[in-house]
């Protein structure tokens, strides 16, 4: 049992939770599965996070690092018991330094409050997940996150300049430096980036901003066929042209979508959608969207619709982002899955999704996602009872081998989590896991740091 | 002492190379260190390493994986004798996969050549190091080589997909996966990439590529002042820019050109150059180039020269690749230094260490490199002679020094090998260093990997 005086005593008894009422709010996240901590400290600075850690590995107590707990794999889950550590209290931007386009933050600042502020200085952070707007800079590096800005601008890791990181022990280490470039010593930065809470927790980030692009435009366009969106985005792949987001819903996200609060109709003909943003200096976003909106008329859509104002944009990006709370309303429960394939391989991939699906018919599946890195986001949604979730399981099994198999990755920008540990040796070999396991037991030996997570 | 017979048995005899002759041609690097290996084996396949490593692990024989031996640091320079590996027949390019935005090459293929190759489907491989012509992506990965076009597409890291490396002893990994996201378990792929040949040896590289810029044009600007380039380069930034190359030259640069092969005309009361490359779409190139352009004529330039053909381009150009041979005209010595710092405290560092050269009158130093990163490559030269060598030792370390109270790092893009493995505990505390050994020990646990670099 945790000591709750020891923790008052480190972090003040204002940052320490321990009521059934308090800690159940702490036994979720995105993946809806339900662990209840044995506690909840808040700390408000790196003292009290090295205080806290160096407490539990003494005793040997789990810790687990949470953000906004909106991850899709169990990272901020306290699958064991033991302490949540919630980063709330520690959303500080401690500095945006415009000359050197950089920005330093606490973990629990929520990503669309750094974008706003950068915003101020013309500047963005340019990783966009889905979750921007609740979503916290601190659990965006811990899983790596990507988001709708891919293929044009990378993902968390590529803007992650330097970290101040607890270490299981309590002892505070800092990776990288504040400079666009450093190459001294290993990558120790990009080790922890994505490492999902299990090699050390994260107290200060500094990242890479750029300057914000002058002008977007958005581009929604309607297909009567998967193949003719699928051909489009090779399409304007292969015309040179690299759109800030380029992204896919097919025919059942479309139906979910229907009926649920949405502006732009979508007539029944349409089996598949592409949904474009293009972004630079007015002039070349103008040619760039031109040249977008020819290749699309020459590939048979049944409609182009396009947006240059702000407004007008968030009309056509509503469409992708009711999509994931709109997929409730076809069955109460979902698996939401996160391949990337080789962008070459996409059509075989969403042909042996539906061919694995045809094995499932009880289950619903819907896929969208961002396209122009491969990166499909397969949906299985289910309802109550052993049987269908047994299904929908044998059938995520399916779609991971098969995503291996085709030279993709079993997540893309997710995290493996405890949901997806148990496929982690269908892509990893036993050598290179045992490297990452070496790797973990050097740094957190006593195996405090996120149990239960990444590794089975 | 190394068993020829073995060698030749792994590799075929015409593949290792014995007689001093040719061992003397490996002895040296970019530095003009000098130290002659045992023997060269020359492998044709990753069989080939992984027979080499396995038994070079066994008998404890130290193994320098080479590239074109151009780095900058001594990373290829065999310092404990023993077995040199020369990737010059492993230099095929596998496969460019233009729907993918990938490449798989093996270690040896030449960076330009990889970009000659991938231009052919209007594609580039961003990293752009000044040694493109003739280093290898080999080294350029084991060095997380960095070049020109950092500010706006960052260094060799953020374009390195997936792996196959050699271990110590023989064993053969893959890391990552030919996706343009992959986050599944921890990021090996980083792990290698900038570990100086210490922690394994590549084999096959898969690097992602970006559509060709459809244009590209050149500005010269000359001013009276290294204070007016510095802040014009401030300007160009904060005016919300990234021009594809922000290059910086100072005054005892542009005397070691003149009189050098040079088709530009600097007069004498040129104290600064600035050399910036803008890409993109044609109209929003010439949009960003007047921009450029009006920012610059408004801080006080002597000239601006506009370079809009190929051609013209390399003329101005050529001023930037002819500074690194005709530093010798000074000197026949030369320590090349690789500081990078915050950009906004680089006339800071430029002020501190035309301080520390007064206290070293005798020396000469050159400056010059990318000021858009931050990244300056400092220079000093030296005449024979043990008096002048420490003394130019002497200001390194003062340069060293001052660039991490700075808040900069030693090293920008060169590494560490076994030329600054001295300064490596200026910048990284005891415990991360403890942790870079530690995982070196992990995986090379003879320490027969490029002994002597990166660590003393």
């Amino acid at each position: 049992m945790v000591s709750l005086n020891a923790l008052k005593g480190f972090v003040g008894k204002e940052n320490v939770l321990s009521t059934l009422e308090d800690r159940i709010c702490y036994a979720y996240d995105g993946t809806k599965q339900k662990y209840i901590p044995d506690v909840v400290v808040r700390p408000r600075s790196t003292q009290h996070v090295s205080d806290v850690l160096r407490f539990a590995n003494e005793h040997e107590i789990p810790v687990y690092p949470r953000g906004a707990g909106s991850g899709l794999t169990g990272g901020a889950v306290p699958v064991q018991g033991g302490i949540v550590l919630d980063f709330t209290h520690m959303n500080k931007i401690l500095e945006i330094v415009p000359e050197d386009l950089t920005a330093t933050v606490e973990p629990g600042v929520v990503t669309q409050i750094l974008q706003n502020e950068a915003a101020k200085y013309k500047l963005f952070y340019p990783p966009d997940p889905a979750s921007a707007a609740f979503s916290t800079i601190g659990g965006n590096v811990a899983e790596c996150s990507g988001g709708i800005t891919g293929l044009k601008y990378g993902v968390t890791r590529d803007y992650i300049l330097s970290l101040e990181v607890v270490l299981a022990d309590g002892s505070v280490i800092h990776t990288g430096r504040k400079t666009l470039k450093s190459v001294t010593g290993y990558d120790l930065t990009r080790l922890f980036v994505g490492s999902e809470g299990t090699l050390g927790v994260f107290t200060q980030i500094t990242v890479k901003l750029l300057p914000l692009p002058e002008k977007i435009e958005t581009l929604l366009v309607f297909f009567a066929t998967p193949q003719d969106a699928v051909r489009t985005a090779s399409l304007i792949i292969s015309n040179n042209l690299l759109p800030r987001a380029l992204e896919f819903i097919d025919k059942s996200s479309i139906d979910c979508i229907k009926g649920y609060k949405q502006e732009v109709q979508i007539p029944d003909e349409v089996n598949a959608l592409l949904l474009i943003d293009v972004d630079g200096k007015e002039t070349s976003v103008k040619a760039e969207i031109s040249l977008i909106e020819k290749i699309a008329m020459e590939n048979q859509p049944l409609r182009v619709v396009s947006a240059k104002t702000a407004q007008e944009r968030d009309t056509l990006w509503e469409v992708r982002r009711v999509i994931s709370p709109a997929l409730y309303n076809i069955a109460p429960f979902k698996i939401n899955e996160d391949i990337c394939v080789p962008r070459s391989r996409i059509l075989e991939a969403l042909n042996r999704i539906a061919e694995s699906h045809k094995r499932y018919p009880s289950l619903k599946v819907a896929n969208f996602g961002h396209i122009g890195d491969g990166n499909i986001h397969v949906n299985i949604m289910y309802d109550e009872g052993d049987k269908q979730r047994m299904q929908a399981e044998n059938m995520i099994e399916e779609i991971l081998r098969t995503t291996v198999e085709l030279g993709g990755t079993i997540s893309g920008e997710h995290g493996i989590g405890n949901v997806k540990s148990a496929f982690l040796s269908l892509e990893i070999p036993p050598q290179e896991l045992r490297i990452m396991k070496d790797i973990k037991h050097l740094l957190d030996p006593k195996g405090i740091l996120n149990p239960g997570k990444m590794f089975v």
